[in-house]
């Protein structure tokens, strides 16, 4: 792919970037991250449905969308059902509270899950004239999910550029980011009470504090109280 | 990820593959390439449905597998339809038979595309205990995709085996084959009729030897005078 061809599709400045949109924490504080830099008209939310147990983690989205004047695409990704089984769809399987005992990965890792996101983002970003995605993985995250690593992201970054022959840059402003680190980044954006109030974290789908059970719970509500003292 | 587990989860003898199955010459070949390495049981042939044109494909590919005692999976891909427009998934549009002045690829190129087939092929091959994919592609074919590349293959690879943690090989039997050359595997491999009279290569979605106007009859017809000639 030569220079000239990257930068004739748009120039810098009118540069933008499609954002992966759960309506969750992390996302969401993406989502205000990517504004503050290539504003709110040049940004792109995405969300995707895969037959996710909590539809509320939609709702949550389109509401914080609206409600913050940006326009908001929905994806429907039936065939992600159709192909792995885990805690996060199935309704028969109990989500995991912890890595069972001679496994690898909770039961809600869902295969491959974040390279179609990622891929489909960077369709959307290409069809745009955006070179850019923004997703709120974290290597800190209490899973380990092997595509949430930095590894994967760097891999994933330059296949979809290949297939395409158009580049794609893949932003992951929380990667290296502790969850009290977090909620600093939501403070500094001026969304705290936003993120407190209405995001969706929870794989029970409960709207901001959550059912305080499942493990994303636990690690938001970690996360909350290391912030608010200090440490972060 | 650990040499033991990338063997602990099937021995090599009981290994076996998805094979990204079109009902085309060049998948059907790779598909009974396939059967000779694995055995008809540890081949998984996947047929995917984005909207295409000619569903006259996806009727040629379970045909064939079921005359051919393969147990064959078939995935609709919605979303593939809804964020990117093609002559191939478009009534409107017009299939280019050449690459137009000014641009770099005929607009039958549906961006990413091989890419998700990839992705999701590697997630049924894990779930199923295999670590191989098998896919048509070739380097020379006329349209000269992106995603058609060696280079974007081997990117690809990585990135499905680091997106899971489990190592995923990406076969393309035909990457350096002309079209000639195709016809005289499926004659090694004593397909050479059911080649000839039972795939859908054509744009317009005719069985066999197809409307012989679209880029797709003009290579296969190409190919097998080429062959017939003995040039191969």
């Amino acid at each position: 792919m030569t220079e000239t061809k990257q930068m004739s599709e748009k120039n810098q400045e009118q540069d933008g970037a499609v954002i992966i949109f759960s309506g969750g924490q992390d996302s969401t504080t993406c989502l205000f991250w990517a504004e503050k830099i290539y504003g709110k008209k040049n940004i792109i939310p995405v969300s995707f449905f895969y037959g996710q147990k909590h539809e509320k983690e939609l709702e949550a989205a389109e509401k914080i969308a609206r409600e913050n004047g940006f326009s908001h695409t929905n994806l429907s990704l039936d065939f992600l059902k159709s192909i792995s089984a885990c805690a996060l769809t199935e309704d028969e399987i109990e989500i995991d509270k912890e890595i069972p005992e001679g496994e690898d990965y909770p039961n809600t890792f869902v295969p491959g899950r974040n390279l179609f996101f990622l891929s489909i983002a960077g369709v959307i970003a290409r069809n745009n004239g955006f070179h850019n995605v923004v997703t709120g993985v974290s290597e800190s995250d209490f899973s380990g999910y092997p595509d949430c690593r930095e590894e994967f992201i760097r891999s994933a970054e330059k296949t979809i550029s290949l297939a395409m022959d158009y580049e794609i840059k893949i932003h992951t402003p929380l990667m290296n980011k502790t969850k009290a680190e977090t909620w600093k980044m939501a403070e500094d954006l001026g969304i705290f009470d936003l993120i407190e109030k209405e995001t969706v974290t929870c794989y029970n789908g409960i709207v901001g504090r959550g059912c305080g059970e499942c493990p994303a719970c636990g690690l938001r509500q970690k996360g909350l109280e290391e912030y608010q003292r200090g440490k972060y």
